[in-house]
Order: structure tokens, then sequence, then C-alpha cells
């Protein structure tokens, strides 16, 4: 398994590799990986990758000021340990110095999907996920891209920012993995006392035997979590549904603690 | 010569091409081409590129409500006969319908380099050629991509974005190729009455001449022109210079009769 830091360094690699006829694959993550990450890496073997690229990369703009940049988890040692057992063939693990350099100015916004759910409650969330995921894309040449469906609302603006921009690469979007509680596995699940992690389960659950919005709210509240949105959306435009029913995702976002977790089923 | 007219077998032939190890150039035009454009696909030759993609596509984003996206000249048959002549080997015509698709919603901006100059005179104009060009380059995977300088900005907006996006391919930037009488080629001529046509040669003749901007500007009132802008900035960051000097560009916009020009000149 290759390392690269330097963006210029792994973007001749994969050049290479591209024109040697290798099929590549990018997962970008943050980093801190759990068996959600690695199911990512499952997938892009599946599909029959030559090359699987794992990026670690805690993206800087796409975190507001009063967000968790300085503190999200981080563990490059064993990201490194399980990228390899899992079978990526190289990891990209730039700085931010080297992804953004002096005088950076130039970011890519998608317009529509990012403006509701967490896109209305992280302003410029969406618009660093897609230009550094923009700047992946061009760095690693990847015929597909892999991504979780636990960030439903992030893979739906990647494709449609894929297709907007014309990236000649598939989007690959891989279910979500939970622990056996049910909750959804996230780097952020660190931050967790075991009584939190308890009540977290809320949300998975109410998700699983989803009835209503105002119930599910209702669930989450008596859990004792701070209910930010739980919306049911059109699974393809993500405007909202009345209704819900088939072709329709329903998405939450609550704090436990002080701790934001997302989760989402399409029904 | 190939012509194409889909994007996506745009990209297929463009894609198998580089996995054949050709090397490609991309020529980004607006069409109703003249010997500026031609001197761009002279460029790419002599920079050895195998395949010379040019582009024709008036591009509605980058042109303001009120400004002349449905009068600007087109001429299919015209530019196919000098993409010919020129040594292009492949033509891109797409229509506007399928490079902006429905609930199109993902753009690309520079936010740095657009702020002044016509991007000051012409909100969105930039952000409007960076997300075409951005497509371009993913439908056309070109090893370098050339430019006129007579878009001095444009030029510059580009080379950033590439920069900042990490794109995998070199901007090339061509000199400004002129009339007799110094008139910088540009489609837009053709709006010119022959009387204008004189009367905008104070443009390239103030510049060639140039000593300071408040003179250039006071010829260019005296031939009859509406000055939009006259500056003079660093060449590399577009940032205001009082003094003209080496590594300044002086760039003008003017208005002669209805018709906008631009011209420029690095000292």
């Amino acid at each position: 398994m290759r390392t690269f830091r330097d963006p210029a360094l792994m973007q001749r690699w994969c050049r290479e590799r591209k024109l040697a006829g290798r099929r590549i694959a990018l997962v970008p993550t943050m980093g801190f990986l759990h068996e959600g990450h690695l199911s990512l890496i499952e997938a892009a073997k599946r599909r029959g990758a030559d090359e699987i690229v794992v990026s670690v990369f805690v993206n800087p703009v796409q975190f507001g000021p009063k967000e968790d940049y300085a503190t999200y988890p981080r563990d490059e040692r064993s990201d490194l340990a399980k990228c390899r057992w899992a079978g990526a063939t190289a990891v990209f693990l730039p700085t931010p110095e080297n992804m953004y350099l002096p005088r950076h100015s130039t970011y890519v916004n998608e317009e529509d999907l990012s403006k509701g759910l967490c896109g209305a409650r992280r302003p410029g969330h969406f618009r660093g996920v897609c230009t550094v995921v923009a700047k992946l894309f061009n760095l690693t040449h990847p015929d597909f891209a892999v991504f979780g469906q636990k960030d439903y609302q992030q893979a739906q603006v990647i494709r449609r920012m894929v297709r907007d921009l014309n990236f000649d690469l598939d989007v690959v979007v891989a279910p979500i993995v939970r622990e056996d509680t049910g909750l959804a596995k996230s780097s952020r699940n660190t931050y967790l006392t075991e009584e939190e992690r308890d009540r977290a389960t809320a949300i998975s659950k109410g998700l699983a035997n989803f009835r209503s919005v105002a119930k599910l709210r209702r669930d989450l509240e008596r859990a004792g979590l701070k209910v930010d949105y739980v919306e049911c959306v059109d699974a393809g435009t993500l405007e909202p549904r009345k209704k819900p029913g088939k072709g329709c995702c329903v998405l939450v976002a609550a704090y436990c603690g002080k701790t934001r977790l997302i989760d989402n089923v399409v029904l």
C-alpha cells in the first residue's frame, strides 16, 4: 500500500495508473476510520477496482467557525493499518496547507440540494464538501467514488455536482453500517459518553419504526435528544413530502449532549 | 476531423484517445472564429498536441440578462471549415440544453481575481466562465488548454481555478492577434460600423503608447469611446498599481457605439 502526502505526487501516481489501464476507486474520508468506512473500501473491491485510493483529510473548509474542526478525532496510524487491512492500495493524507494554497479562491457551489436540511443548519458546509471532493476527483482520476448513505444529503449533492460539472466517474452510495444497538457508525460517536450512546439509539429505532415526523420528533425528545431537524423529503429532489411513502427519505439530525448525530432511512 | 454534439460522446472519445496515450489540447471558444482563435489552434499544434479539440459554444450562463447572448454572432458552417483548415482534430458543438440539464445547480466561483475589472461590471460573468470551462475540462480531459490573452482577466481566473481545484492540465495563454490597424480581433468586432471600427483603434493605439491611466482615458474619450474602465494592475494578482511599470497589466473596456470592446497590454 502506497501513502502520499503531496497532492502532486498523488496525482501523478493516479494519472500513471489510469494510463496503464487500471480502474481507480476513490474513497474520500475524514479519517478516524470505522467499519462504515471499511465497508466503502469493500464496496470498491466488489465493484472491481484495481486501485483503491482512500483519502484521509479533515477538510477545514466544510466546518463552520463554531464547529468541531479542531477537536475532530484523528488517528493516522490506526487509519493506515485499517486501510491496509481492508485492501486499499493507496492512502492520500494531505495537509490543509497543501490542499489550500495561499490565495485559494475557487469554490464549487451546489445551490439546490444543498439548501435545506444540514445545508440550512451548517452554512458553507456543502460548499466546502463540493470543493474538496472536486479537488480529490481531479487529484485521483477515479472511475468511481464511494460515499456512505449515512451522509444522505451529501451523497445527493455530490451526485448532482458530478452530473452538472460532467465529472467522468460514477458515484456509488453504500448502505449505512450500524452498531449492534442500531446506532449509525460515525467518527463522532467517539464523543459520546456511555449513557449518551444509549440514548442516541432512539434515532435509529425511531427511523426503523418510522410512522410520522411528529411521532419521531416526540420519541427523540423523550429520549433527551435535542432535535436539529426531522424531515421527510423526496429521496431524489430532497423536496419536502407531506405524506411519507415509497420514494421518500426521512432524515434526522439531533444533538445528544454536545454531539450532533445524523441518520436517515429511505422508505 | 470529428464533430460531436453530445457531451457523453465527446467525453467517451476523449477518454479513449487519452487512454491510447494521445496528448489532448482543448481550445474553448464561443465560435464565429477569427484569426485570434486560429492562433490558439496553432499554439496547440506547436506544443505538440496529438488531438486538438475546439469547443464552439455560446455559453448562456456567462451572459448577463441585458447582454448580447441572443445576438452574439454565430456561423457554425464557417467555424467547422476554419477548424478543419487550421488543423483541429475534433470540434465539440453542444446545445445549451445538453450542457445545462434540467435542475442544473452547480457552479464554480473564483472569488478573488474575478472581483474587479470585467467581473465588477458583469456580475456572474466569471461564474459562468468557470463553470463552463470546468465542464469542458471534464468532458475533454485535456493535457493543456489554450486561452487568448485578449481576455486577460479570464485567463488569470482560469489559471487560478486550475490551481485551486487541482485540474490535471496546463493553461496556455496565447498572444493577442490584431488587425493591421491594431484593433484586437474579436467576434464582437462584427457589430462595428466602418466608422466605429476606425474610432476603436484608439484603444490599441493608446495601449501601445501607454503613459498613464489618465492620459489613456482622455485619449479614448476624445475618440468618442465611452470608457467602462481603464486600470493598471499587478499582472499576477490583478491588484491596482498606482505606478505603472514592469509586471503591470493595463486593461481597457470601452463602448464603441453599443459594442463593448476589451484590450490590454502587459508592461
